[in-house]
């Protein structure tokens, strides 16, 4: 007899059918068992009549939780009655007339009826092929295909090609550690894992690639952070030649407005086309160089204004005073203005200041130390209104930034301004192409294949702080979701591009010299951008744990607890691809 | 002026357009210039029409192959004498107006307007980038796309979810060695590349997917072989659960059926549903487990009839005496039939005796050695038509297989009898559970994770190598493609099946706890296959260079020569990831 999914079943009622699955839940009831049966689709109820001292009696009394089991029997309409609504089969069951068992299952070690969010995570990813038979997990894992999917025959359909680039690479540098491949064949010598195919797209340009993409594989060795997979996580990687800024903001614009209905249906896109704002105004507005601009409270400096017209020291020796108007906040009490001010100081601040529009001007909190003009200027500068409040920050630029950058989404919570059905997107442009590292060096700002503007005449002309480069990141709902850029294609502004952080032209040829030498070769103009598909994928489908939109992640420390990885390898092994274990301890020394 | 694609300029016939891309040839004829101009659509033919002394002329005469342009003309139709019926812009050209040197370009080292077979391969893959502009390269990466696109779909179509298993895991026995990464955060262990996702998709089958696929990258360290891409090579990789072989039979031959149109429009499959065979049959009749069967010149085993029967001292003591009937053969000179004979002798054989077929009986080459009654029964049982050729050989099966199994594809050739428009699938089943291996030890003979017949109570009571597996492989054309079994998934029946090796219990739950404690878990049965990309995509695509299918192939010694992978790491690389270069020799002493 054929198999029927459990979701189908609804397709053919009074109809017999045969369905092979597991049993999530049974219910005994005397001779009337309840089975919630369940496979890849979904759920079905299995109602089975056994009467006490039968065979099917017996069979089915001994079915545990998660056993594998056929079933065969019919599907019928429930009464109205009965109708279960959380259910997509809530409107039928089964009425077993057989019952197999095709498999026995231990106990399990933890439930699997629900999100599984409270579960501690290590038993979780232990047993992980149990953990995707819940049906959360089961749901990311078929829209998580049908999303990419959706991305790959959208990028077909636009005229991009796939092309896969390889696995077994040379160091690249994106600004994380390399995972390295010690080669068996060539000892001493290493493979590395790539941390993006950013080199090798770019040559599939100069190759005449047109339009390329990629779910590529990114393997980055990083210490364990929150947003991102541990060890290697995935990108719809795209580029393209010849194109103007314009062409490749709108392939990410068409791409996520034509996609993402695919899984998340009950989003709804805002602002399209996306905004653009710049690195900078991001920055003064926001404190932030990716923010949620799906509320208001926007930073608003008041330096000029306020320096040095009162007597509050920490106000006349800051090099930034930002403001944010809170719409009726007189209400907030005093405790919820502690607790702002508790965390802004959790945050590095030295204290938040406070006032409230009253009568035209401001008054208490801050408002005693500042005379009625420079309140009223204050009020009508901030275009605040009757009964807003204001908090005030005085610190360095950084610091004001950070932290009322912060105290702005923290505002939006509590002030429930955050619509979860929105997905609001936003570029940002005019990064600096060099920034101060935390070594106090200076460094790539971001991808140092992107073109500086004003190219190499720039590099060599102005204060490498003041480079902008043509570096764009495209933000969702506060969060970086894709970066990307004009690129470099010019071999003389590249080598410049590297000797201004350190590199000699000796040092780029020998790692990037297959960029080098491919662009002395009738490189075209060429840009794009990478993005972060887990974090696409949590955003719209309201996941708030990374590790869950992969079926078999590693945990917060980089270790898979199912298959032991990474694990011991045998003396062999290292022999092998000519390694040893560097001692972590020095051997004693031995006596004579 | 919005770019246009060269061959989209087949629908603006009159139209002015603005084309960006390469001078892949260049002829002047005075002041008319021809431009063969090309992008990644294809080529197309600009003329230019620049005066003698005009800017134009002086610019145009500067260009050089692989210069970078902007090409604005109008498009028209040539006249019917001036058609380039090779080219699939050949009815039409651009009439330029302008030209625009957009980057110039080095010398190419290699032409780039033939197929490039006869370049040597080093030089093509250190200048990748500019070997991926020749037509057939870039034919290749399109079609690729468009296959694995297709398989996508389609797997999509059929109710399979595709899932994304790990890169970094630990080790898995597919009998080659793995590729071993040095942990940074947990000094000492090491994860390995999967070799394929064997154990993933088990797991995920115990997850509860139900139709499981993934274009999937398996890393093998293995040495160098022809026929397969080094490092790392790709496989549509598929499982399900509940199925039965005829439903992972038509999985494979509906896909194959329903996308090779896609890329070889020309080919034809024959064969429908494919045919199966068994292991035993297919060595028999064609002395290969992976027999090109677009062609017959079966094998015939002529021991019973022939052993004793004559003074020829090779024939009493052969294991196997193997025929071949040659249609017509009687035509084949001394030569060809020496030719044939050589060949078998380099493959092993002692000799290759023959006989014609003529008067009802056999003459010539062994036959004086044979009775009238006897070379009557020969002709009769191998059923030889008059004027055919018989080829005879004496030996263990093995070498009669092996050599015979040769011998027959020679003739095939020489015959003329493949046509190179057919698609003839084969399956061969029933392979033998284990096997000796070169070292003279039981092994695998396949997938140890394939079901062995019988189950548990075989394993326990048959001779080892009489058990026969739930495996299948799928052969295409001669060559193995896929490979698939019905999976043990009855952990005490896998480690039996190990220990059979030599695996002690503790060693099997040590390398594959996981999978031996999902199995305790309600697993469900479970089967699939693996189908490799390459070799597929070689076929369909008449290659013969599997490297050509790869956009950045490493070289027949697993070097990439483009990017120098592998390279030398740095002694911070080392020591973070906590391990030394073994020495190749040992350090001298130092005196004291």
């Amino acid at each position: 007899m054929k198999r029927t999914k459990a979701v189908d079943c609804l397709g053919k009622i009074k109809e017999k059918v045969s369905l092979k699955g597991w049993v999530a839940n049974i219910r005994d009831h005397g001779q009337l068992f309840f089975i919630d049966f369940r496979d890849w689709s979904g759920i079905i109820q299995v109602v089975v009549n056994a009467p006490e001292g039968s065979q099917l009696h017996r069979l089915v009394s001994s079915l545990r939780k998660e056993w594998v089991v056929e079933i065969r029997g019919k599907v019928v309409k429930r009464t109205n009655k009965m109708v279960n609504s959380e259910l997509e089969t809530g409107k039928i069951e089964i009425q077993a007339e057989e019952v197999i068992v095709i498999n026995k299952s231990k106990a399990i070690p933890f439930p699997l009826d629900n999100d599984g969010k409270k579960i501690d995570e290590s038993l979780r990813l232990k047993y992980r092929f149990l953990d995707l038979r819940r049906q959360r997990l089961a749901k990311i894992m078929k829209l998580k295909h049908k999303y990419i999917l959706a991305v790959r025959n959208w990028m077909d359909r636009n005229g991009f090609t796939e092309i896969i680039t390889p696995l077994l690479t040379s160091t690249s540098p994106e600004g994380a550690r390399d995972f390295i491949i010690p080669s068996r064949i060539h000892k001493g010598k290493f493979f590395v894992l790539p941390q993006a195919p950013q080199q090798f797209k770019q040559l599939l340009m100069v190759g005449g690639v047109d339009r390329y993409f990629q779910i590529a594989p990114c393997a980055r060795d990083e210490d364990p952070r929150a947003d991102r997979h541990a060890g290697v996580f995935y990108q719809i990687d795209m580029e393209m030649s010849f194109p103007s800024i314009d062409e490749i903001f709108q392939t990410a614009e068409k791409l996520m407005k034509d996609t993402y209905k695919s899984v998340a249906g009950g989003k709804r896109l805002v602002n399209y086309p996306f905004p653009r704002i710049s690195y900078k105004e991001a920055m003064e507005k926001y404190g932030s160089d990716k923010p949620d601009i799906r509320f208001e409270l926007e930073l608003q400096e008041m330096v000029n204004l306020i320096k040095d017209k009162s007597e509050l020291r920490i106000f006349n020796q800051a090099e930034s005073i930002r403001l944010i108007v809170i719409p009726k906040g007189v209400e907030f009490s005093k405790k919820d203005i502690d607790n702002l001010e508790r965390k802004a100081k959790e945050l590095g601040a030295k204290g938040l200041a406070y006032a409230k529009v009253l009568n035209g001007s401001l008054e208490s909190g801050i408002s005693k130390f500042f005379e009625k003009a420079l309140k009223q200027k204050i009020v009508k500068i901030s275009r605040a209104k009757e009964g807003d409040l204001l908090l005030i920050m005085a610190d360095s630029k950084k610091m004001t930034s950070k932290v009322m950058g912060q105290i702005r989404k923290v505002l939006a919570q509590k002030l429930d301004l955050v619509n979860d059905k929105e997905l609001s997107f936003l570029w940002v442009t005019g990064f600096p192409f060099y920034e101060i590292n935390e070594e106090g060096e200076l460094d790539f700002g971001h991808n140092p294949f992107s073109m500086p503007k004003g190219g190499i005449k720039n590099l060599e002309e102005k204060q490498a702080l003041e480079i902008e480069s043509y570096q764009y990141d495209l933000v969702l709902n506060g969060y970086e979701l894709a970066s990307g850029s004009i690129r470099n294609h010019q071999p003389e502004t590249l080598v410049k591009a590297f000797e201004k952080v350190g590199y000699g032209r000796k040092e780029v040829l020998e790692k990037f010299g297959g960029m080098y030498e491919a662009f002395q070769y009738g490189a075209p103009p060429h840009g794009g951008w990478a993005i972060g598909i887990d974090r696409l994928l949590m955003l719209l489908l309201d996941e708030d744990n990374i590790r869950d939109i992969y079926a078999f992640p590693k945990n917060s420390n980089g270790v898979d607890l199912l298959m032991n990885a990474p694990s011991p390898v045998g003396k062999i092994q290292l022999k092998e691809t000519g390694i040893k274990l560097a001692k972590v301890k020095n051997a004693k020394k031995k006596g004579k």
